[in-house]
């Protein structure tokens, strides 16, 4: 089966955290193993803390510190930058369920990357 | 089923276009995940816009840019570098079937990116 | 079926090698595909060389030089790189498995990716 999440971004870089969506998903299968899919070439998926929202300001102010938005790019859109971050933290990513439950760690939490924003987005989960 | 792709890199640095022949391998998969495995430390796998080739052109020399192929490094076959790219590009890849077509976002393609090349490499593909 | 293994980390960075231990759970699978997932924010999964420990010693220092323990960041924990480079090398890997062996390349073993050690950290293999 496949779902399409709709996920809106409001900044040009943002982690958007989507753990409730995929677990809600998650709860008719009982257990296997879920794919997270991102169908753009300037966003991508991860897992990280979902405690203190220091760490993502953090993650993507230094991000975009190592690759600027502004950098003698020759591609015309101006967003070199967003298509190198997108391969860098990958377009795919497996999550683990166990009796409908995610198995993820006590300070996971899945986060959508938006790296072009803002900008109207999906997910695709295959479960 | 297990399948092997042969791609032959030309440069040093270079993504390699291998969509059509994963395509290939789907149309013989009704619905499913497919991975894609990368089985070289200097290289990796990836999905990024095929549209412009100038964002490739982008993606290699800022990534080069940020690890330099000499940069004192200890192992002296001089390619820590590509080492380096291979582990942040990542050697897997999950990719979703749906009635045999490969599910990608508009502007995606599949590339295998080569870090140490030119060599005779395999893509290996699970299905 | 879900195995944890239990892993040790002696230093802040370390890449460890658990090819051995992965091997042993792929005895049980017959052909198939294995999912590897991290359940922490701050350590990885990656595959790379497993010959040259120089390529190891490459790798962390160059990742260290780019995102640099202290830099200004606001998470109070100071582990904000941790957290980054966690994104960067990826929290799931797939590897495939054949007649209950590995498919890896010569030079490729899997590594746990230790970000914030020392710690004892787990290893989650869903089969």
């Amino acid at each position: 089966m496949i779902k399409e999440l709709q996920v809106n971004s409001g900044n040009r870089n943002e982690l958007i955290d989507v753990t409730s969506q995929v677990a809600e998903v998650a709860k008719g299968v009982l257990d296997g193993v879920i794919t997270l899919f991102v169908p753009h070439t300037t966003a991508a998926i991860t897992i990280n803390e979902g405690a203190d929202p220091d760490v993502k300001t953090d993650i993507l102010r230094k991000l975009s510190e190592l690759i600027p938005k502004n950098d003698g790019y020759e591609h015309a859109e101006g967003n070199s930058d967003s298509h190198l971050k997108s391969s860098l933290f990958g377009p795919s990513l497996q999550v683990i369920v166990e009796n409908g439950r995610l198995v993820l760690g006590t300070w996971q939490s899945i986060y959508f990357c938006e790296f072009d924003g803002p900008r109207n987005r999906k997910l695709i989960i295959k479960y």
